[in-house]
């Protein structure tokens, strides 16, 4: 490995990472040298999607979940390895969806090469991936990895069929964070129990925290994009709100202003830039944030809860440190 | 069935599927039931996509195939299924990246949509396809899935990427067709010798065949693109060399007038119009037509080789029927 993995420059995920390191970075190999086994598919083009290189948090549930049971960690490293070059595949695509042209402060995929062969690329590290997911050998899990594919795709799909409108119920937000985000930390924490051949016990427990966890992450995430700076995430403030996506801080504002509501007359295109400002003025002023975080912080206790049952290890510690983490990060 | 597929309308089609017609009913009905199990997802959507029904060529491959060992069917038809779904998926991206508005005179999903829905209802559709691969419990056929949807992608860039490049090798051109075409229908025919339990020597066989039977049938689309008239396509006349991309007529016109051709000028954008008529005429009248098609009869020759060691029953029969089928076709 030439370069270091953008983790081990966070202090903060080095200790919570510490005892699978050595696993995490047999990932970062094996994400490093996408490409190379099909000359005919241009290198870079791969290089480039894989090293907008992030927290890895995807990989690291399964490696985490797989430590409550003996194994050699083969096949874990490849689920972990499969879990987030689908993450990377589905950032392609929505790029791609989203015109947008930078994250995390680098230039995307579809900016660089025009979005219809982003699309072919994203194709390519989706079916990457399913090849990573059928060299762990085990059909429940590679069908699950399947199922996640469909209902990440069906997350996306949904958001943009709502996109402007306001009368979104919690209901339909809950859903859809599942489908964009909960899914996956569910299939990747799953899947490093199943693999490791712990109980089925050990394996309802891990997937109802990857469950959880994400959910808490997206909520985390809908957060940062009202409150962040543009620096800390990547795109403008408000950029869900733009795109005409409801997320908690959104609905809140929504639920308790049913009536003169800036946000539903932003989405009806009347007066938007004003409208915008009045709706994340009145967000950041209110006790909206702050009561978003509660609902974060409540999933991660149900995270937590559900570690119960597990032998109580440095892996299960560093299970519960992911659910402070996962509230206290900032982009 | 509400409705008849459209094989059910060609005689050739029901004669070539006469023996297969239940598992290909049972196909039918599987793909008609799409999206039911998520509710989440607009069923109209997928049914649109599905509903642009073919000639089901590539599971009528597996079915076939899987008639030289005695099993029950639920297996190959579960693989043909997965094998349209993946082919009805690529459509949907290739329409996408190619913004097409009409595929054999249906609108398409992407004009109806917007292309970033499309991208994703694609992707749903490659998952979806997965998950069906995936009941067969066969690893070994949902790998060679896996790596089939990574060489589509491939091939799809690579024609992209090699758009306006008048200097395409035959080298290179028979890579395209194999990633492109020839890779699932290798997949198609070779998973249904698979999953029937028959012997790797039949596997081999179905496996060759189908290699040679996509080149045939990628060939003769090229041809069409030149041959055909707007209707029958369902795409305007030089519509590849329109899109920059070189198929065997244009190479053939390529390598017999390397200096002054019409089509370096085209790509150049030197009196486009012109150029391109020129082209058109210049393949039209000559032997290319003729000597492409020969180029087919050769891997249609290669596909009924491969079926030698298989055992003579009516559907080895409809194999090698379809070889003439495929370069008899005028869509």
């Amino acid at each position: 490995m030439a370069e270091l993995p953008e983790w081990a420059g966070s202090e903060r995920l080095l200790s919570l990472y510490q005892d699978i390191q050595p696993e995490l970075l047999r990932v970062e190999e094996n994400l490093g040298a996408i490409g190379r086994e099909t000359p005919d598919f241009p290198q870079e083009l791969l290089s480039h999607a894989i090293s907008n290189r992030g927290k890895r948090i995807r990989p690291a549930l399964t490696v985490l979940s797989s430590k409550f049971h003996p194994n050699d960690g083969e096949m874990p490293v490849r689920m972990a390895t499969a879990v987030e070059m689908l993450h990377v595949a589905t950032l392609v695509h929505d790029d791609t969806v989203d015109h947008a042209d930078v994250r995390h402060g680098m230039v995307t995929l579809s900016s660089l090469l025009g979005e219809n062969a982003a699309v072919l690329v994203g194709d390519y590290l989706f079916a990457m991936s399913a090849t990573w997911v059928c060299d762990t050998y085990n059909v429940r899990v590679i069908r699950r990895f399947a199922e996640t594919i469909m209902e990440l795709a069906s997350g996306q799909l949904m958001e943009r069929l709502a996109a402007r409108d306001w009368r979104v119920t919690r209901e339909q937000y809950w859903r859809r964070l599942y489908n964009k985000t909960a899914s996956l930390f569910l299939t990747a924490a799953e899947a490093g129990a199943v693999l490791s051949g712990a109980s089925e016990e050990v394996a309802q427990a891990t997937r109802t925290y990857g469950r959880a966890l994400g959910m808490a992450f997206q909520v985390v995430d809908d957060i940062l994009d009202f409150e962040g700076t543009e620096e800390q995430v990547g795109k403008p403030v408000g950029n869900d709100l733009l795109q005409g996506t409801v997320t908690l801080p959104a609905l809140m504002l929504l639920e308790r202003y049913p009536n003169d509501n800036p946000i539903t007359k932003l989405f009806q295109d009347v007066e938007p830039d004003g409208n915008l400002k009045r709706a994340l003025e009145m967000i950041q002023s209110s006790s909206i944030i702050q009561d978003s975080y509660a609902v974060a912080a409540e999933f991660c206790q149900q995270a937590r809860e559900a570690l119960v049952p597990l032998p109580n290890n440095r892996c299960r510690r560093a299970l519960l440190e992911l659910t402070e983490y996962v509230t206290e990060r900032r982009y």
